[in-house]
């Protein structure tokens, strides 16, 4: 049986998704491997949609792994929860789903939200869940920016030099910036994603909403294809994995 | 000098506005205190607009205190801030003030903010920040009955057994309940309010929306005047001081 699992995550004290053998039990996966290991006594693979960083943060992480019981989806999630007790990772909905279902491969869009708080002081309520920008921000010289992105492009300027993609085009379905008070959120849709092109993207965008770079900058770095005229990488710490769609 | 402060609290580790002598540093006004002894070296009173509960967080929390001494305000909120460091309060504002200046006693409104959770699974992310209702609420149902609430009213239903106001009879400005995904907002305006008044509002809101209760017990209980006969007492978690008006 293949299930298939939503998962929200606090990853404030966590390596990222992927398990490193040096630091265990610090990562998404390893941890959520040790939660199925008390249900079914084995370690199985895991795959999920999106491979977040460490201190980055889920709403709604797709994942899926395959078991050889049945195991009602709602009795799974619960169990699942169980062996996720004092960690900050949850289970928000299971479902069995076809065996040949991959949460990587049959992804057909990925979303990501980027959440800012734009004032002066520092962050205590929402410390370590939004990056704190103290600098005045224009919402809409970033709105104006972001449309340059939307499309088809060489995403190369907001590439990390450790990206593993075989391709650097990628596809931007939509770029949504949202302001609420002091509460800036940009919602970013793709089919997939190079390593850090998010952070990289908001980098350049704050750049862009504090006056440190023009609006038609935007089009200029990513024609340009190189990453040391892009901003600088937003910190991971507002980074949420919101989404997946198949 | 008379100084006006704004401070944003997550009041997850507090024991809530007031100091005790049995729990050393761990009130809001304590540590205040003793940031400003840092700044001063002499211990002074301080008085707030609104004393908030062991577990009840703040984004706009307003309070007073005078110094002989003049500081400018920016310099006295980083100092401030400096003293605060390591806590989970900050001062997000400062001015100096008229001698006469009365956080408490010159406001003429007060507002929280209420935040609830709708969905099943848990709370990981928004742990400690708002309260978990894991039923399906009606909000439609919770705005209908937010109405019998608005004006002039003696809210004896909604009072806790050691509230120590003289009169029940208190003025609701405004309820605005907004609805955002699984995220409930309900903001309450009010002169002032009794102990614990909100979160028994807020209770009720919750039994009517989930059918405990029917819309029209609302006005029954406001009339009844009988504590027992209204909702439970929402937990601390989900409230936060939102605002003071002068």
């Amino acid at each position: 049986m293949r299930y298939k699992i939503t998962i929200e995550y606090d990853g404030t004290d966590y390596i990222g998704w992927q398990k490193q053998p040096d630091q265990p039990l610090r990562s998404i996966e390893e941890l959520l491997q040790k939660a199925i290991f008390v249900i079914i006594k084995k370690e199985i693979k895991i795959t999920c949609a999106g491979r977040t960083d460490a201190g980055v943060h889920a709403f709604a992480q797709i994942a899926d792994f395959e078991i050889e019981k049945e195991i009602a989806p709602f009795n799974m999630m619960m169990a699942l929860n169980q062996g996720l007790a004092h960690t900050k990772i949850i289970v928000i909905n299971c479902e069995i789903v076809d065996e040949k279902f991959s949460s990587r491969f049959n992804c057909k869009w990925r979303a990501y939200r980027y959440i800012i708080i734009n004032r002066k002081a520092p962050l205590v309520i929402d410390k370590n869940r939004a990056w704190h920008v103290p600098v005045k921000i224009d919402v809409a010289r970033m709105e104006a920016a972001s449309h340059y992105l939307i499309g088809e492009h060489d995403f190369s300027a907001f590439r990390d030099a450790e990206c593993q993609s075989i391709s650097a085009v990628k596809i931007i379905y939509d770029i949504k910036i949202i302001k609420q008070d002091e509460r800036i959120f940009i919602d970013i849709k793709a089919k997939s994603f190079l390593h850090h092109m998010v952070r990289n993207i908001v980098g350049t965008l704050v750049y862009i909403g504090t006056g440190k770079m023009e609006i038609d900058d935007m089009q200029k770095i990513l024609e340009g294809r190189n990453r040391t005229k892009s901003g600088p990488n937003a910190p991971a710490v507002g980074l949420y994995f919101s989404g997946a769609g198949y």
